[in-house]
């Protein structure tokens, strides 16, 4: 019996709520049960200077997560002075995932940074920032479309995560806090909207884990990320 | 004519939304027309190392803005490496102020943290910013009293800041960024919920200004400061 | 009775000695009874980067003290790797101040900043190093224009700034460290010459105050500004 | 055809040689190719403050490259003030994968750093230091173990690390950096010695991949673990 | 010819005004011609970590440079974030030359901190910054004295340093900035009262240098450590 | 007699090993006893900002130590933010000591880095920096040479360093770890192929030492400088 009752391979509830920043060129906040994660895309038109005169464009994600998001109060990073290792990691992989999903030649010399600020925290804030992070990705590229900016669509596909793991000895969907903090096994898988991959991240702390078992979670991270999937196309309406 | 066609002494419309966040000990989503700020109180049941076996408590604030909760993105401070001047000079302000209104004594050897992280900015952060966390602070020492862990109440007055100053010519109550950003004096008024007096803050960067202009200007933010009273009291019911 | 027998609207012994560094353009060292800082201004033929092409100036400051000015010794910022709240803070109140009593346009995309070092301190060394620092802004602009680099004074008027606040129950002017660390209210007065007000910033960490109190402090400020202005004056000689 | 000629499914050249740094209390060089690490593990008597008095013990690691280890200097991160997000995330999976392959209980209330410094590096300088990590991990509970400090043995099983990636369509094992510099897909595989997996970290930047690619990947490394396994074992001689 | 037509041995004049700053155990300031540094010495009732229960005490030393000390700005050291390699450098042999002069058993388990800061620079700020640091330290352990709390004085002799280089050819005693910036090899010897010799720091950036130019720069530094010696126990009066 | 038994006069066994790190234009391991280190340099085709359009080339070098080169663990320098005042003090003398063996103008605007790495430490480790750092330099260079990229050599002569100290009251050559740790006096003698001087630093923390003792020691100090140059020249073959 999981903590919240639900089956096995039951998602949480998925709320997307778009343009939920006003001042973005995309967002949204997107509710993955009590995991609440503001996204925001911002447009720079000019790329980072690696990039120039190569005509291909940047995509990059910064996360962050309020002090009180936690059960507990974490300290500040502004404070402290530096990122730590742990949100370095979860920035760097959204950035990967979301660049793994745009033709960069299409987008041309810009780039548009992700900021995914986790506003309420109860596990799985990477993969929530990830699939929140592409819409507003979606949001600030029909944007520059509409304004002929760009002429053909960069984004490959839709692009969306979900964690999974293995849990009292049973592989389940989307783990909570509750479950995250004993899981001895447990991943991220980021798949396109056609269900291909682009970052599998399985690790075993506790305990290692056999092949079949990556089997059985690949196979619930599919049925996972669908969801995740309707349920971004459903929040941009007839925009993507 | 202001830009947001309010008459001079008229606040933007104030929503207080208490228990916004689902761990702290208190919270709230205070919006002043576009500027908005989630406030939290962490309580921590020791004080800092200065206070240390005197019998008295603490409050302290820190301030956050996400990088899109303005007009164009600004770096994180957390990537950066360090808050900035503006930063430290604002939570600094809201600390001090929540202080004054709490006798610490009664709070007892106990600290309690609030944090303000502006989700979108219209101008006037750090006075929402004192306005929300007090009713934050006011939801966390409730809890303490109901708890039996305090038996008298440590809070003074309610505390609520707002901001003033010379536009176009005219002494103008609330201002917006529009109104902000090109006015050559303004300043915050943080005062009790008797109308006394906590902080008076006013700054000509462009042009000097004549006592009649404080004069007025504390006409005005008397209004406002009893108006944001007001709206705390209403916000947490019978809670006070 | 005040610890130091002054009269309630008894300034301490000012004296200013200009040119007190042989390398800056502008230099004094500022004594306010016990409060010693050393000022400089330096001279510079480039505006930061946002002025560029605008043809305005600035003026910025920055404050240090030494780390045995104060009773105990204080930790040195360079040593600990950062400037505290309260430094960063300071500067700003004195580039802000000063930059209120200039003509940006008739100084030219040049800058000038000025230092501020405690040297020793006893109370009051925000106001001593705008006090000061006004002195050696204006001997740098005097260098400019014998130099003919300008051709119209940029300087508005003097800028003096003073500390009040209410100590055993009564106003007083010009606190020194024995009443600053008990005084329930204080705060800073930036004046010009001609008695308008630039910056007003008065705190209530204890307790809050009444605008009758507000008052009776702006009166004894002006007092203060005055005599501060004419010793500028004086430790100028006709240099004006 | 590979640059280096090798087959598909062909390591480089492994070698490890044992007690490589006088000082520590297990080391060993190891070379993969013309990638070069140093990997030290260093006994402290006591654990990080977290694990206090809970009987385990903790087993952490750190990353570093001399700055000529690669083709073109890369800046010294003591130099530049901190560690980059790419370090930071290696030395987290090292640390991570070697904790796998331990019992904390029985290793007792004591830490072991694993530092592991890059001489040389051409590609797949983390999973050269998790397996050469591992061997001075091994050595250094060995002298726990002979010193009588402990009394069973808390290591598991082998931990090793091999890199695998589709290169030129193909599915190749160990890539250098001639290869990993232009594999669409690439990734790390953590393995024990009997063949379970601790971690699977695969990543698509530029294309995304099939499941069926992931489980070739993981076939051919499962066949370079196991080589690697083999060299730890050598290397140690009947020291194991 | 020397630019300030000196003779080859002949010193700045020296000046050291004692109890330069009102609040420290022992202070100075020190004038080597246009080298101003004030110098202080603070009194810890502890040692450092490292020297607890040793029995021993510790003197150390920390050096700064106020920004317009010098022809043009320096950045500010505090502003910066970090001490230059140079001010660590010579905070260090400050420390080191100190020490050399104390017999630490008989001053006991405390610490005395030298600030050195220099207020205006021309050349030789290290050596005067030695040469005030010992008077500072040597009024802080007379008041230990006078005070009772050790009964033998732990300083065993005085301790003053002297620049020396090869100018125009020709060996020259206490360079000034003009000399120092263009000298092909300089050095600091720092001596004690007796003639012995505590740091011998010759450094050639443009020249190598033979052992007879050593021997004479050496008998150059002999002469002016005595003078300066003199002009310590002169400032002190009848106190060492 | 010395821990090590050799003779007063006695260097530890030298040996450079040239070429150790692949991707360098010049590098060597050196090893003095047990003190081992990596030293490689490399070249930049453009010189520091401050020498643009001088004509003039640089050399600087960069010193760091595996954390584990040392009896216990030291903490990692980028892990804990910044370099040592030690390290400092130690590049900036190995950059110093390089740059007063080369012709800056022969070598043009370009700029050689030696970064001079740890492995292994045991007593005299910046000497040996400086050593193997000069044969790093002279091979790089004799690549520029071959390429034609310069037409005259720019290295004046061969540049090695050596320590002495007094051990046990007698002069002794090249101190080991047990002999550094507890001489009262040492320093480092940087000198040319032809035996002039180019950096004398003697240091008594515990004793001040006599004129007769510097003499003594820098006896010695030729006599291991002129086998350090004699090694120095055969590892380099006929290359020099």
């Amino acid at each position: 019996m999981r903590p919240s009752a639900r089956k096995l391979d039951e998602l949480r509830e998925v709320q997307i709520e778009i343009n939920a920043m006003a001042h973005a060129e995309g967002s949204c906040l997107i509710k993955m049960g009590g995991t609440h994660v503001l996204c925001s895309a911002s447009l720079e038109e000019k790329t980072p200077p690696f990039l120039k005169n190569t005509g291909l464009g940047w995509v990059t994600a910064e996360y962050g997560m309020l002090p009180r998001a936690t059960h507990s109060r974490t300290k500040r990073e502004a404070a402290s002075g530096k990122q730590s290792g742990r949100t370095q990691e979860i920035q760097r992989l959204i950035g990967r995932s979301l660049r793994a999903g745009i033709d960069r030649a299409a987008l041309g010399e810009r780039q548009i940074v992700i900021d995914c600020d986790v506003i309420q925290a109860d596990g799985g804030t990477r993969c929530a920032s990830i699939t929140g992070g592409w819409v507003a990705l979606r949001l600030a590229v029909n944007r520059l479309l509409k304004a002929g900016a760009i002429s053909s669509d960069p984004i490959l596909d839709n692009v969306a995560a979900i964690s999974c793991g293995i849990y009292g000895g049973q592989p389940v969907l989307d783990l909570d806090y509750a479950e995250d903090s004993v899981a001895g096994t447990d991943g991220n898988f980021v798949m396109t909207g056609k269900g291909r991959l682009i970052e599998v991240q399985m690790s075993a702390e506790g305990n290692s884990f056999a092949q079949d078992e990556l089997m059985e979670l690949l196979k619930l991270a599919k049925l996972g990320s669908a969801a995740l999937v309707a349920a971004q196309n459903k929040a941009l309406g007839g925009k993507v």
